[in-house]
């Protein structure tokens, strides 16, 4: 359960009041007080067993609540999977790794399909028994590209779109459409090198660390709200080259990191910035 | 108000609700329930202002709950500052480092003196109009010159002493006396390197990466329980001096983190290990 | 070209002036001298069209030079794609990463087969054209396991092996048998944790963070020339799981660093240290 | 000594011949070729009993190969300390952090003044021995503080001036006297967060790390090149407050590495970038 609300007196006495009442095991319990927007933020880990109804029930039962403290709220069942679908381009290493922890067990989603502008992915994605979709973006057509990948959305109607190195940007009315729904992964340190070739950006500057940015994507370019960051050290010796390829291992792992804190609904809006209860 | 007991169902509802009731305003609250000790923990900043009572009769109100579910807990006013004294040895960088933040405001807590096994700091504690004592601790009288330094203990009843570099190992009686209210920083990485000189031993082992330990000292020297750690990256290039020279740098850094922490009822003990709500 | 020997005024004049001579292109050039064990430790990296003659030729003409020095030194051709046995166990998310660096080209090398004492890995390591051999370590009989997989090595004659998170200890003998040849990941931070379950070690000192140590292997468990390691910040919240997943992250990128460092004949051997020219 | 040159064949041969030939005992040696601006950089640390002259005399030895190279060198003696002045508002945690590192004999330099638009840090830097000067900068009169400044540096003829969180612009005319010789440390991750209140900046952005950057002092502002960086995990539960006494750590130990570097001769400079011979 997570929920957001003005700030006041007696909202945690409500909350585990309330499911004190049902006997609800909390595993995990966060909480956060904006000063400044003055509104908070809660997540609440319960273990299902522990109550006597269903994630639906549960909703119903504190409705008064949520509206006595004008909540945001959401409940969610993490036995019920998130349905994930993965953008990807040329480079696979996001792909690859998301894949691998799809596969061993590390992560759990369900993952509907991979849809690409290239082929270069299929054989890969489809040994694991995912579909895998090639939605060519031509310069002549680049729209009707995107509309072609809007029907798959609508098709498979997916909780996360995962830009997994996807190396296209999307018309503002696709952004709009699925707010809160779309991952990026980012190649650079954001708000340090927006825009495209940000490794070749860092190296000009002479910067002496390159990093990646796990965030939500909106119609303004690189400036959705940010989930995740890191960074690696770096020097005068290395090459474009050498920045890249110390870059994909942060993308894999920041992307990792953001992607598993939304599914398991860690992430909650403040804003233009996120309240991640990792 | 800082508190721990065995988990079960009910307990934030039992603290908040007592809270909430009196018009408490939570600034911060965490909390943790550790799955194998089966215990909980819990931290509430609350607004003073907020109450109508002081600390001691929160206290006083809050103790039906707390013996209802067995808990340990504590209520300390922030506006108490709590009293420090700082050992020190010759090298002094982690006594300028807490100087510094202390005369700039940074920190805050009531430093009433420093002691020391050498007089080298002396000119510089004193211009801070900080008492300075100096108590030797000589190869044939090692004993004595803790008899001594227990006697400056009882004589300013500090709640918190802090080793900051101090360079001779403490008698287990006197370990054992102050329990929870020593804290030590270790120039190592531990459980790496315990001991004396753990820069040459890192140097000796060739390891990647020098740290530093923040710890309770007990009378096991090297294992109390850990508040916080850090490391920074060498190579091979690095000598013994350059190791000491980069790990001076982690120690004043990792010393004023555990040490806030510590000053701010941020700690709670769980066996032999820490709960850190930082 | 790799090379060294005790320190002395004018090496650096030789190796140079030799390569000068003859029209060799310097990439990237190295050096390190140990104050403490008076050696001299160079890298040398040469464009192999800048020379009028090969990587076996090099070797001769420099001979001269190289026992006026008393050198230790070895030549090896970029071109010739050192050959690679990988060891695993049941985890494989080590040698999932290291078979799509292979696979995208972004490491080099050429990998001969995967051994593994479990058949999981076989499917997805066949689908790459590689061969799996299955070696059972029973037990009763675990000697005969490792015969049978030392046969494997006198077969493939790797120039490296690969411990990809194979959880059997070596007998001594097969340790000594190849020295430098047998590159392990260790998961924690060394010396720390030594041994097996070392994420559980950590969980119960409470350690602040968690690490991982690629190195050479010796006949001494975890003890072996350190080659690289990385750590990532936990706390009390995270459960031995928590630990081991965020571990997985930190294994594959030190892996996949430290024998990219080999690969490259980036490191040399100072007594039981490592000199790594990264 | 330190140079840099067009790159090509024979030129680490050519010093190193010319070292060898004097008995130059080189501690470290370092170079690096950047394929890009196909400039060669070296840096050579020669222990100066092993020569029979002195530091004139070997850069007047030097000139031939210097001139057949077309290089722009350096030879410094690390015996003559470098004249340093630094500039501070009324922040003064990278001054006291300095002061320590200089009397405590960790850093070494030839300290002449504080200059300060404050007279806050009067009595601490003048209990050090050190001459204080306050210059006002004054909102009608800025262009008058800058020009009394600057007789200062005319007057003390520094070496470098650092800037310990000195929070004015200076005048483009003063940054471009001073080329190379002003060291400013910036309290943000540079490209991010330029100008002023990079910590509201951040705070504002939801960034999950924030950062400091080290740089030569150009008119651009902030646009100096890059001698180090480090950035830190932050979260957000952090306030601004928070953030800004986090970012002091980061500042002072980025400012203390940068300085070192630049003292002992380790940057030089690629177009707008460095190379640090760290």
């Amino acid at each position: 359960m997570k929920l957001s609300c003005p700030d006041r007196v007696g909202i945690v006495a409500a909350v585990s009041g309330f499911l004190a009442e049902h006997k609800g095991w909390i595993v995990e319990s966060q909480n956060h007080a904006d000063p400044e927007s003055k509104r908070f933020f809660m997540r609440q880990e319960i273990l299902a067993e522990s109550l006597r109804f269903d994630a639906e029930e549960l909703r119903k039962r504190f409705e008064s609540i949520a509206s006595e403290f004008a909540m945001d709220f959401a409940v969610s069942d993490t036995a019920v999977l998130k349905k994930v679908l993965i953008l990807v381009s040329k480079q696979a290493h996001c792909l690859d790794d998301l894949l691998y922890r799809l596969r061993s067990g590390e992560m759990e989603f369900n993952l509907q399909a991979v849809v690409s502008n290239h082929e270069d992915s299929r054989r890969f994605v489809e040994w694991h028994g995912v579909p895998y979709h090639h939605v060519p973006i031509e310069t002549g057509n680049r729209e009707g590209g995107f509309r072609e990948m809007d029907k798959l959305f609508e098709r498979y109607l997916p909780d996360v779109v995962v830009f997994a190195r996807f190396m296209q940007i999307l018309p503002a009315w696709m952004c709009e459409k699925y707010p809160r729904q779309m991952i990026n992964i980012h190649h650079s340190f954001l708000p340090s090198f927006v825009g495209a070739r940000p490794y070749h950006q860092a190296y000009e500057r002479g910067v002496k660390y390159v990093g990646a940015t796990c965030h939500y994507v909106t119609s303004r370019l690189d400036e959705g709200p940010i989930i995740e960051q890191d960074a690696f050290r770096t020097n005068h010796a290395h090459t474009v080259e050498e920045l890249i390829r110390i870059g994909r291992d942060i993308e894999k792992a920041v992307l990792a990191r953001g992607l598993r804190y939304h599914l398991e609904d860690r992430v909650l809006m403040n804003g233009i910035k996120t309240v991640v209860f990792a």
